[in-house]
């Protein structure tokens, strides 16, 4: 093992799953000077993957985060590419967005191992799988940790560093090193944990809001409305879970509410398909709890009522 | 009942209880133009409200909040007293936050209903009891509702306004009017509920910072960090805990513990006491999960870690 590895060395990342997160987790490694292969079995997926990368960089122009050619050259910087071998070989870290099943995660870092060099790092974005269940299968469990990204990377910039047993200490700090290099601040977790640090939190109070929604205690604005007046946050939870989309809250909620058979998550989670059931999906259809793209929440005037 | 009494019908408060909230309620009534009478039957904890009321005052004077003239007579609205007699009968409103004992309670709101005249309207400050607990003992339920405050009221300027199954409408509404007038935004419960609006959430989310803690999942320092980082809130879940003292977050933690036989409450209930133990109350006392008056979450470079 290469214990000189440093930050520094991670020059040339390849992301597997070109989704939501990936493409955010792709361009954040691009705006901080990395190059970066963007995989996905999917030809439709790279290419609203290389239309989103773009409209995100004209975006940052546009809002002047970046001058229009420092945008340019950041999305330029991400390769869409369906040739794995290749991306794989030169790939000093690969970091894994494909859906929350260990055995597909397994199955493709298995195929990683085979591609890529000793040196590549190996870390998983799951936010609700623990490294162990799949380190195994990565066929070097000592260069593999989870990685996890919120969304979106350039403003949410905190990411969990989780390792399993079998990690490397170097390769922790390595990982660290590497969340401070792309402008993400590192939370390192003591020991897996499935809710890993931030998301544990942000689900308390989720589950909380829907609790006093779903017993019909206040309604949804009101709920925002208390949470934003007091926290001085420009949203609120159920804005929040607008973000997120409520087919992931309703699969996550409905989850738990089996696994634990508890009557009040089972509770918030017909409340939330009630609304799936009116086809509100959340910011991304443009109805969730709020209509966009203009919400209630974000008016002049609304913490006043 | 007179049903014509608006906010502007309100022009005396009786704030019951010089504590902490009582203070605080009592000055964000007389900022807003009121003139209060500030109830205790202890002389000290009355020149003590005294004195800290004059220092809130001229903290906001100090701070450009108010004109020095401003502050002196919003401060000299506040009129301490232990004649109980006097002071209800002359009261509008009476604004009421003794210990949260519904019996007590009880027994307070039927002295006040000999002595106030038939238009006081009666709110209490509980946050954990029900006001039909004691609406009876009221003597007037159908004038009385749960006015509750969060502190600072000058910052964190959210009310719940809770009925009870006999509260007349008038006076929901009356309330409704009555917070926005001293510049506080009503969330209307539409039913009781012990956690109230903003307090059900924010306990959610504290019991979800504990409980990783609690677990070793992370330390209190990077919990914090992770949800100030991507909130962009200036304290998280522990600064929070150390602001209310960790004796009433241990106190409400072990209660419902033991009510609901929960490991995982217990568990975080004794990770509380631990600090207790060591002598660390919070904010109150200095030390809490932080040191004061400087604590490592408010410094430069702490997201950074």
């Amino acid at each position: 093992m290469n214990t000189e590895l440093t930050a520094d060395a991670i020059g040339r990342v390849l992301v597997v799953g070109a989704g939501t997160m990936g493409r955010q987790i792709a361009l954040q490694c691009a705006l901080h000077g990395l190059a970066v292969d963007l995989y996905d079995t999917s030809p439709d997926a790279l290419a609203a993957a290389h239309n989103e990368i773009n409209i995100l960089a004209a975006s940052f122009a546009r809002h002047g985060r970046l001058s229009p050619a420092e945008a340019t050259a950041a999305a330029a910087r991400v390769a869409p590419t369906s040739d794995l071998p290749a991306a794989a070989a030169r790939a000093d870290l690969v970091s894994e967005s494909v859906p929350e099943d260990p055995a597909l995660k397994g199955r493709i870092f298995a195929q990683l191992n085979e591609l890529c060099p000793p040196r590549t790092v190996f870390t998983t974005n799951s936010s609700t799988l623990l490294p162990s269940m799949f380190a195994a299968a990565t066929g070097r469990p000592e260069r593999f940790a989870a990685l996890h990204f919120h969304l979106p990377p350039w403003d949410a910039n905190v990411v969990d560093v989780m390792a399993h047993s079998d990690t490397a200490p170097e390769i922790v700090a390595l990982l660290v090193a590497f969340a401070h290099h792309i402008g993400q601040i590192p939370i390192v977790a003591r020991h897996e944990s499935s809710g890993y640090v931030f998301n544990a939190m942000l689900s308390a109070l989720n589950g909380a809001a829907l609790k006093l929604a779903a017993e019909g205690v206040a309604d949804v604005a009101d709920i925002d409305r208390a949470w934003m007046g007091i926290m001085k946050t420009p949203i609120g939870p159920f804005g929040i879970m607008d973000m997120i989309g409520l087919e992931t809250i309703w699969t996550i909620t409905d989850f738990w509410a089996t696994t634990l058979g508890d009557r009040g998550l089972r509770a918030n989670a017909d409340f939330v398909r009630g609304y799936l059931d009116r086809g509100r999906q959340g910011r991304k259809n443009g109805h969730g709890f709020y209509d966009y793209p203009h919400p209630a929440f974000a008016a002049d005037g609304f913490l006043e009522g």
